[in-house]
């Protein structure tokens, strides 16, 4: 978040990411005191009064912002989106043991691996023909006649590839539900839910602290968890005690909920999209623009959360980072498999900061080009 | 917490728990800018040199204030001690599927209840003949001949029974590994590390915020996890990546680093058993002199974290428990399968605030007696 010195700070950070500066304020107010109860929210039993006020709120207000439907449920858990590569399968090869998977970057392959485990995966469509700049035409998908499940990563944070579109299912010949790690994309955009069978996501990209994960799951689909399943990896164990069979984590859920109310005082997943496609937009536009910066993606596959730029002369990379960081734009290095640099820009990060960037990015362009 | 209105609060809370003041305060300080960075901690990447700093501290602190032996590792999960009932099984029963367990309160059933998932479970001592009043004696212990592991948890939360000896595990032929659920118990006085196979504790009572699991476990024992155990729930990914395999909860482990930094300048697990003991003393002496209070546990079995009582007449319950609150006695109430009342005296619980239970007590015996 911006702190409140002289120069203000923008924080890109793929995540943990940066959290509203609302939210982080009204957080630390009442860290010691939470409502007059004279101990912090934190300090308090999940069982309270007080705590399940902040639990059904949050789950409220995903229902809203996201138009859940009924027949949905809402669901708080921990382990990521890296339990979640576990718990997808465990939880509906009860449909069989044939998993089709989307392969577009590191999120999807983790996911790919790790489904292996539980059956057999095949991978409908391959990025990494492409180098992952690209995602393959629907049109030469490789589905399976009926698998348990069709599984993708709508957003890739570390290549920066995005889909734009659902998959269509109807290639499928009968129902197979589609499941979806939005881990950095949930709450960018209004989606439609009721074309998902299981939407997960981990918190530390656009809802809070790291350390919590939200699904969304179809209610039909909650019998086809396998027998082998630990208690705390099956979605029926979250529906039947309201995420709290076990002690959750309390104060990251309870910093969902503020980014949760948050949101709809920013006018909810619509506004947000908006901003975000102009954050985006303006980046995507400057790197096209300048021959001195580079960005490898498809222009139709180009992510919204995670905009990774190459300089065309690498051995300025660091000169690059360190500039950056001294006139207050954190955190933009890139991640290690794909090198150069990336900007996240999540809701919590406000447009001017992508203004600052691009106002940057011409300065050290100019002296160094 | 106590916070800095007149009058003070104090936190009896079962976890998530009272965490020291001056944890709370130097946490409050530093939420909006870790040490100069303009950003939060939870705003960092879990691999920033910054947060990798913390993480390694705290994992040398729990080295430091538990003496653990060179050849255990200590690791930082998700998912509390109840995903630890599916994780000891998983990782433990390549030794072999049948194993013991000790049942001594509601912790122990649970634990119990997911190890029978996975194996079969010898259950080697039960309290529940005595209501869960008295630890049975290890001389009628009926054990295995050669289980994957004893399993046992020191300090039962909600019954307020605690091993005050380890089990002599020398009654097995050969080498047995030693697990504990050490969720309320750890750090509250010394132990011998080297004892025991495996220890694991819930972060929300003795350590931090929920959401975060302490594990210690021996190396050797790593190469006994079953083939179909899920990545996240193998001690060896943890090993491998130093418990960031995936985004750890950077925020708790922070706060837990802080409560570790604490724990030091409090002169470490030997002082704080000191003043455990002195404030269980004190409680415990103080029901057993007043026939207006009664705790059922046998002497030589209750607990020094969790001290439930009732009163004579259960229909002041609620009488009290709004008396307490009224005097800044908060979260007193005894857990719904017990009911009464319980005090949790962990750490974080200052001498000062037993004694003035221990005065409302007396007022209120004299008031409603």
């Amino acid at each position: 978040m911006m702190n409140n010195s002289t120069p203000p700070v923008y924080n890109f950070s793929p995540g943990p990411a940066m959290i509203p500066q609302a939210v982080m304020l009204q957080a630390q107010a009442e860290f010691l005191n939470y409502r007059g109860l004279g101990v912090s929210v934190m300090e308090i039993s999940h069982r309270s009064s007080e705590y399940l006020d902040i639990a059904n709120q949050a789950t409220q207000d995903v229902k809203d912002l996201l138009g859940v439907p009924d027949h949905y449920k809402v669901l708080f858990a921990q382990g990521g989106a890296s339990l979640q590569f576990s718990m997808v399968p465990l939880n509906l090869a009860g449909r069989g043991r044939i998993f089709d998977y989307i392969n577009t970057g590191v999120w999807s392959k983790k996911a790919i691996d790790e489904a292996g485990r539980f059956g057999t995966v095949n991978t409908v469509a391959d990025a990494s023909t492409s180098g992952f700049k690209q995602i393959p035409a629907q049109s030469c998908w490789q589905h399976s006649q009926n698998p348990a499940y069709l599984h993708f990563t709508p957003n890739e944070t570390i290549q920066g590839l995005e889909f734009h579109d659902l998959p269509d299912m109807s290639v499928y010949a009968s129902e197979v539900p589609l499941v979806a790690d939005m881990s950095s994309t949930l709450f960018s955009r209004p989606i439609d839910v009721s074309q998902f069978g299981v939407i997960y996501a981990g918190a530390q990209k656009n809802i809070g602290p790291s350390g919590l994960t939200l699904i969304i799951v179809r209610e039909d689909l909650l019998p086809y968890v396998v027998p082998e399943a630990p208690k705390l990896l099956r979605y029926e164990t979250y529906v039947e005690y309201d995420s709290m069979f076990n002690t959750p984590p309390t104060f990251a859920w309870y910093m969902a909920g503020l980014v949760f109310r948050w949101l709809k005082t920013q006018g909810g997943v619509a506004a947000m999209a908006e901003v975000n496609r102009r954050k985006a937009d303006a980046l995507y536009q400057f790197i096209d623009a300048h021959d001195f910066y580079h960005n490898p993606i498809s222009v139709e596959d180009r992510s919204w959360m995670n905009v990774p730029f190459s300089l065309v002369d690498d051995s300025l990379n660091g000169q690059f980072l360190q500039d950056a960081k001294a006139a207050g734009l954190l955190n933009l290095k890139g991640h290690r498999m794909v090198g150069g640099m990336r900007a996240s820009l999540y809701n919590a990060l406000p447009e001017e900061a992508v203004d600052r960037l691009i106002e940057f990015m011409k300065d050290f362009a100019q002296s160094n080009g």
